[in-house]
């Protein structure tokens, strides 16, 4: 949707654009579903020769792929379909880049319920369905987050491997708390072969985090604590924390008090490294780090896309001196760097 | 969205928005239906004067505020919210123009669950909903496009007064057919005051456009005639017959008899006016016409939106012997207009 505000002359298009706009997320969920990149990746080109391959009408292949072409997520000449480069490097399942799982978390039934009661959302300030208290265990929506989730975390993680030395090979004790799909701290463990990595997080979703540290090599040194962050015995000793993804899931009292948890576990010198979408003072800049913001009004009580100086000053409350920000190429969100 | 297909390094950021482009459809939604966009045409600027006036926390609506500026909906300056042109013409109420409603039916139930089938929709060629035959009276849904979608028809309706010579004043009968809110109609009747209109619908639809048509002064011109396109009689005697979207509802020979039907009911010299969203013959161009396809895969049994050359064929084998096209100026729908 290109923006009119600029033009001299408003027209609906764009507003009318955007009250269909879940039209755009079912085509994708649909096209991924019936694995038609792949399939075109495959060699079949025609709405025919997809149909066959997919187990779909020609018709309904016809239709969809027209629109996937409107999209830009594909090409159409005489009459055959290919891949633009974007679909054949994150859409089509033989490529290493492939994202195409996260659509069954981003769009799934749970997130579509929540943006569902907005409305009531707003009224309220916070969400509106049953599961926004994120300090209980919601197994089902965080395991499809693990299983789901992890193809986007590649860039991010190497960024945070790199931050902690990995490179260096020095042994460290890693505590990676609300580890998910736990690649953040299996991929600083395929980088440093001396860490030794502790895994937290509710007990189905560790299932998700030994299974990926098993595929990816690291199992010997990937142990896990069963429960939730605010209670569990979390040892102590660590280098480095790292929690990714957390604190935008909980009011401000909420981040410090988990924050306090963690500094009581460090090694003086320790340094707790996290991602987060930040957005700038002014809430609405860049986009997708502030527009993350509705995401977290939609889905929890009281979370918040927070900005740098709120997160520096809630670390700061937990014991926690100094906290940087760090860019990652390319991506959306963000590290921050505490240290002890 | 920017399209990142034509960068020399792809980035996932267009595949993950599109993942979570119903977020934009829920966001506008919400602001609409707490009248976000009239409170700030009112006067209220900030997160906390908006909320007094909506009856919303200062949070939600600081929170859904800041994501609609950063849709370029809004606009934030100072912690004040305005209205971009866009949303002072479009999205506030007490604007002439004012399109708000349309999230009514465009974003209804109804187009969700649609769209909800849309895999299966792809595998069998048509909607997986049971209200795909629409032949068949689904009034519930026809009530809400009625009530919703007027607005949207102005610049359409005032070109089809054009092509129909309504500025010449001669009598006139014409027969509206599905002719659901009445606008085009009604419209006509406004720039003819010596045109009668019969408008064909459903019952419970046409109490909508008879709403209209007292409202617009017209009623003692307006009559109607309930039932079916393809049973109710249609009378005979008529100048001028409107068709618009309602083609796309059916499959071509379905398409054919309703012209047919109509060809029966004309005046030597009479003019059918079909107004539809009608793709080039490569089926992704213009994108908004050609996009039309998935909304008919998904919500028919067999509708689509056809080509000019389809409808010209159609229209030519129920007995009209010329059909031609005339693009609306801004809009993405266009006018045939066949000759008996």
């Amino acid at each position: 949707m290109a923006a009119s505000t600029t033009t001299s002359k408003p027209t609906p298009e764009r507003i009318f654009n955007t009250m269909i706009a879940f039209q755009e997320t079912e085509a994708l969920k649909a096209a991924i579903e019936l694995d038609i990149f792949t399939a075109i990746a495959d060699g079949a080109n025609s709405a025919g020769a997809i149909a066959a391959k997919t187990g779909a009408s020609e018709r309904g292949v016809r239709i969809l792929c027209d629109f996937l072409t409107i999209r830009e997520f594909l090409t159409k000449n005489d009459e055959k379909y290919a891949l633009t480069q974007e679909a054949a490097i994150f859409l089509n399942r033989h490529s290493p880049a492939c994202l195409a799982s996260m659509v069954d978390f981003l769009a799934s039934p749970w997130s579509r319920k929540n943006f569902g009661g907005l409305t009531e959302a707003v009224r309220k300030g916070g969400t509106a369905n049953v599961t926004g208290d994120h300090t209980k265990p919601h197994e089902e929506v965080w395991v499809n987050f693990a299983r789901s989730m992890a193809p986007l975390t590649i860039p991010n993680a190497e960024f945070i491997a790199g931050l902690a030395g990995a490179a260096e090979g020095k042994p460290c004790n890693v505590l990676d708390i609300a580890a998910g799909h736990g690649m953040y701290g299996i991929t600083l463990a395929k980088r440093n072969s001396n860490a030794q990595i502790v895994a937290v997080d509710w007990p189905a979703v560790l299932e998700v985090a030994k299974e990926n540290a098993a595929k990816f090599g690291v199992a010997d040194r990937f142990s896990t604590r069963p429960g939730s962050a605010f209670d569990v015995e979390l040892g102590e000793g660590y280098d480095f924390a790292l929690l990714t993804n957390i604190f935008h899931h909980f009011d401000i009292p909420t981040c410090e008090k988990l924050m306090r948890r963690v500094h009581s576990a460090f090694k003086p010198g320790g340094k707790v490294i996290q991602l987060e979408f930040v957005p700038n003072e002014d809430r609405v800049t860049p986009p997708m780090a502030a527009a993350f913001s509705l995401v977290m009004l939609a889905g929890t009580d009281a979370g918040d896309a927070y900005t740098f100086a709120e997160y520096e000053k809630m670390f700061r409350n937990a014991g926690f001196a100094k906290t940087t920000l760090h860019p990652v190429p390319d991506m959306p969100q963000q590290v921050l760097l505490s240290e002890k």
